[in-house]
């Protein structure tokens, strides 16, 4: 495995001599997705690291190595490397570093460091969540701190897709249907406290195989733990034990068609967002919504929370959103979390 | 358990007073289905039985058990039970059986039997196909020959909402993203042999272990292999041990969660085949095609080629098909199963 595939697109929506943040969490895929950016081309990143502050001096080394990688990226004097088209995919040639190399065209990197610490732990006690949902939260409001600052909107990461069947599952088994199997998106875009990020995922279609493969081969050093240092109790059953015990039983490999089954969940679920209608008003008509199919009527609801800011939306919530619906109802309020509420009057719906 | 929720729209969609088909193999979950109807004034109704020579005098058996069925239903005189709503489901009284009861009507029921036979076995091995994929294809292809003789084309069967979530699954797995997750609906229509077959599914919001408790309180009589005879080992392995491995490794029933999704997945299926261009041509144009949005293109790919006849369409055919929507292909033809071709030429594409 001397390559990995990346979608030819992302290049003509992402080019290369723009600037992007990417998340380093130092860890072995993270390391990965910088290698392979630079390696493209990308010269001008900045890279985004959180201490989590859940593995004390550990978590502490974390944020020092990824330091030492940017200062070690900015010393090097880089040649712009070639691109071959491999059937769909580029075929990467390594990194050539420092020495002088047959391409001719050479450019300094001029890659930048944000460092953050949260303590995580606190906030998910303060915020009675999970660690893992706490560093999530945290991570993306530090994403979207330094894109507002940094005038930067859109950032790399490093998920893959062994993540995004992992997500899959965990997604099914939670029930999460109404709110979208398909979670994880090579391209998408969220709202985090005013700033739209663009969060974009070159590395979706690549298993964690071959980023063993390009890192062994390559010889990349990163942080043992850093990347696992918040997986859920879940997720990690899921990775472990459920996935590896069904390929077992099955007798084949299942990752491949649950991948397949998520891209084309998500292709299905990006076209019926096309076509809902406007939801970005701060209320929602109970006669609209009552006129659309119940498949629309999810999704709309869904879309509006979501612009709302309202977390946690799972598919309990939205079902008594749209029991709200019934002409016949006399309920007229839902609890949402954070202690907000969904109310109906006058034939609107609306968050308080 | 002393009663079942059938969704009570089934009603006003297909009333007790019309003449419908049953398929009963004599199975636990068949029994209780043609009881259900019953009790709840299903008068009129031709029960569907293959024979499909499987296990020798034990097919036999469970052919003479239908058949004594039949003749047992069609000797009560029986009353018109009464309809209680529960909640959003119908609450079912047992069946009073000869006896005088409080409710005044009375009507003799008007059962019919259709028994078939099949060497389900030659016809596995004379077509190459597994022993589940000939008994379901006689089974149909028998139904599809009942309905156009008794010119009745709508037949209750009794898939219940394990059976739901075991075909998710097997779609999950084997990767028929494309072709649908929610293979399995309420109500569905299916051409066979030029008969548009509606199919009715009233158990499929019910769980095994209800329709077990259903039987065990009603004593009712079944045939213990009837219903599992042609259980594929793929299903067989998914019910027996991988559900029953995830939900002790996730510590939780995930069952009511995947059901849920199907049936999310289902109403959305639903609503983008709506959308769809017309399909019913004997030709498509690739013009038109590569005009939609990947989503619906495979999605019109596949109404179309289950229109013509195709069977075996999975990811794979489907994408192969896209395949020659682009100007730059010089491919011009796709191998479908039993020998037939997709062609394209001038612009648009057919099946021969």
């Amino acid at each position: 495995m001397d390559w990995i595939q990346i979608n030819p697109q992302l290049f003509s929506s992402f080019p290369p001599d723009s600037r992007y943040l990417v998340g380093v969490s130092g860890g072995r895929d993270s390391i990965v997705l910088l290698h392979c950016l630079f390696d493209l081309g990308y010269r001008r990143l900045i890279v985004c690291h959180l201490n989590h502050q859940l593995r004390g001096h550990s978590s502490a080394a974390d944020a020092s190595f990824v330091q030492g990688l940017v200062a070690k990226y900015n010393g090097k004097i880089v040649c712009q490397p070639s691109r071959k088209i491999v059937g769909q995919a580029l075929r990467l040639p390594s990194v050539r570093t420092g020495k002088r190399s047959a391409y001719p065209t050479t450019r300094v990197a001029n890659i930048d460091l944000e460092l953050g610490s949260v303590d995580v732990r606190a906030r998910a006690k303060r915020n009675k969540i999970s660690i893992e949902t706490a560093a999530r939260e945290a991570r993306y409001s530090f994403f979207a701190g330094v894109a507002k600052r940094r005038r930067c909107h859109t950032i790399f990461l490093a998920h893959h897709a062994d993540d995004l069947v992992e997500t899959f599952l965990i997604n099914l088994f939670r029930g999460a249907g109404a709110t979208g199997l398909a979670a994880m998106r090579e391209v998408s875009t969220r709202r985090i406290e005013d700033v739209d990020l663009t969060i974009v995922r070159p590395l979706l279609s690549v298993w964690r195989d071959q980023i063993d493969s390009y890192v062994r081969e390559r010889r990349l050093k990163f942080r043992e733990d850093a990347s696992n240092k918040n997986l859920a109790p879940l997720r990690n059953r899921i990775r472990r034990r459920i996935i590896p015990y069904l390929e077992k039983t099955l007798g084949r490999s299942i990752r491949q068609n649950i991948w397949r089954t998520a891209v084309i969940a998500v292709e299905e679920e990006n076209w019926i967002e096309s076509q809902l209608p406007n939801s970005d008003t701060p209320d929602l008509s109970v006669r609209e919504l009552r006129a659309l199919p119940f498949a629309l009527q999810r999704r709309t609801i869904l879309k509006w929370l979501r612009a709302q800011n309202v977390s946690e939306i799972g598919f309990e919530v939205i079902e008594r959103v749209r029991s709200l619906l019934d002409p016949a109802t006399r309920v007229a309020k839902v609890n949402l979390a954070q202690d907000r509420h969904l109310r109906r009057r006058a034939g609107r719906l609306f968050v308080e």
